[in-house]
């Protein structure tokens, strides 16, 4: 098995990132223009867009087309979510983090104030994406919103974060661990599958069928980032490797070992594609997104 | 007239409060006890609610109830928004408060990762309170999202909270000094009248009002805020008096004196009134709480 991203990643990605400047850049001239570039560079961050692709490729399992342009929005909308709270976590009274893909994190390319307040701005940018975006019903909007807004909360994504932030110089068990990377990680990853499922009219069935799926490769993606901290060098991840271990959290190659680790990746990417049993090969892009997330070097 | 607030105030406080208690409060197991007693430190925090009350003045104005339980959700997702840019607005990167209406500010209270995840997980909570407002149609929710999250962005309060900390030390003019304040505190007003119209299924031209309305009383309130700040003692305000003349940002009472300062702040209040002419007796609500906001004195 190649360690290359699917095709369907690399033709969604440029869609995506393009797609995100449109929405960030603004003609609004009461919109100071300072503000506008912090949110640009924040854009053109040169992430994997998983969560976005996950989302396009949750819809084309439901039988929906991946480049519908209905699901740009939602795209964007999921990532938005995720860049911000990159931006936030980066701050230095959170992981203090002066890298981020190879570029200055935000916070340090311009300044403290700057990257709490794009932050603050790209998460309500999400919602009002998803409150106008266009070709769906107000149903389905709202069904969206609600999805990402319980992923990015206290209850999903920031209740992670916080938990994370506690537990570090702390022994947990693999039972905790697992419960903060499926709030930190897992929850947003699971809202962007069942947003992608809702744009294509999915049943409960299918939106279940998504949700456990994410369930895996949420923690799946979590397990080989801690495999790649140890792994990697700072060069291919664009982050400082090693960087976990210095501070002292918890990972899942402290709890299990490296062996261990990688052998629990491969568990959970079986059971994601098991999730995918009643799907036909419209849920192949899922199956390869979910091999790519297990087999990435990066 | 007097100084006290009208008694639609008083009630509708309490009713607030307590109700953004309950919606912060989780029985969610998975979400910390640590970030939501923190969280709850903040709904807790003695605020005037002017926002929510507005959303339910504006509620009745247009001809619904302001007991009306269906206003709940709003209101809450309205000061929500509000609470989470007073905690992002303290952190030592932004205004570096200690003291928020006569308590430690969050970061005080607790420490600066917890203040800006409570500030994030606040700002999901509101998006994810309007999705999911029970007795409400999902066109009108999708529109208060939209309203609210332009309001709360980039182009509104986000956007506004920018240039407030870049015109720090600056000398800028009173056309400048009036964008600044539309968007930091008159767009999210302006969002909750327009909320409140949309509950009660306001007409275009009804939202048109409230608009005016809302532009009128946003800009009155940041003007008696430069007043008070000015003249106001601490242990009134809660807040530390003289505060924005130290930081040396540009005020009202600066570009205009403080006997010009008031002046502005009485003709702000007579264009306000005016806008609601064509509503009956059912907007004397908003005509009270608009003349409090101009003679209040904390």
């Amino acid at each position: 098995m190649s360690h290359a991203p699917p095709d369907f990643f690399n033709q969604s990605q440029q869609r995506i990132t393009d797609a995100l400047k449109g929405v960030v850049a603004t003609e609004d001239a009461t919109v100071s223009a300072a503000l506008t570039d912090a949110s640009l560079y924040s854009a053109d961050n040169g992430g994997k867009r998983i969560r976005p692709i996950l989302l396009q490729a949750a819809a084309l399992a439901i039988g929906g087309e991946s480049d519908d342009m209905r699901l740009d929005a939602p795209a964007c909308a999921v990532e938005l979510i995720h860049s911000y709270s990159l931006i936030h976590d980066d701050l230095p009274a959170m992981d203090d983090d002066d890298l981020r893909r190879g570029k200055p994190s935000l916070h340090r390319a311009f300044d403290e104030a700057t990257a709490i307040l794009v932050g603050d701005g790209l998460q309500a940018k999400a919602f009002e994406l998803l409150a106008c975006a266009p070709g769906l019903s107000a149903q389905q909007r709202v069904s969206m919103i609600e999805a990402l807004s319980v992923a990015a909360g206290c209850a999903g994504m920031v209740g992670g974060q916080f938990i994370d932030i506690q537990s570090t110089d702390c022994t947990i068990s693999i039972t905790q661990l697992q419960n903060m990377h499926s709030l930190k990680t897992g929850a947003l990853i699971k809202a962007s599958l069942r947003i992608g499922g809702i744009a294509a009219a999915a049943n409960d069935a299918q939106l279940q069928a998504l949700d456990t799926f994410g369930d895996c490769i949420g923690l799946a993606f979590q397990v080989v980032d801690d495999i790649l901290d140890v792994e990697g060098d700072t060069a291919t991840l664009g982050k400082t490797s090693g960087k976990d271990t210095e501070a002292n959290k918890p990972t899942y190659v402290k709890l299990l070992g490296l062996a261990g680790a990688k052998a629990e990746a491969q568990r959970l990417l079986e059971s994601a594609l098991d999730a995918l049993e009643s799907f036909g090969d419209s849920a192949d892009a899922l199956r390869d997104i979910a091999r790519y997330i297990v087999q990435r070097d990066h």
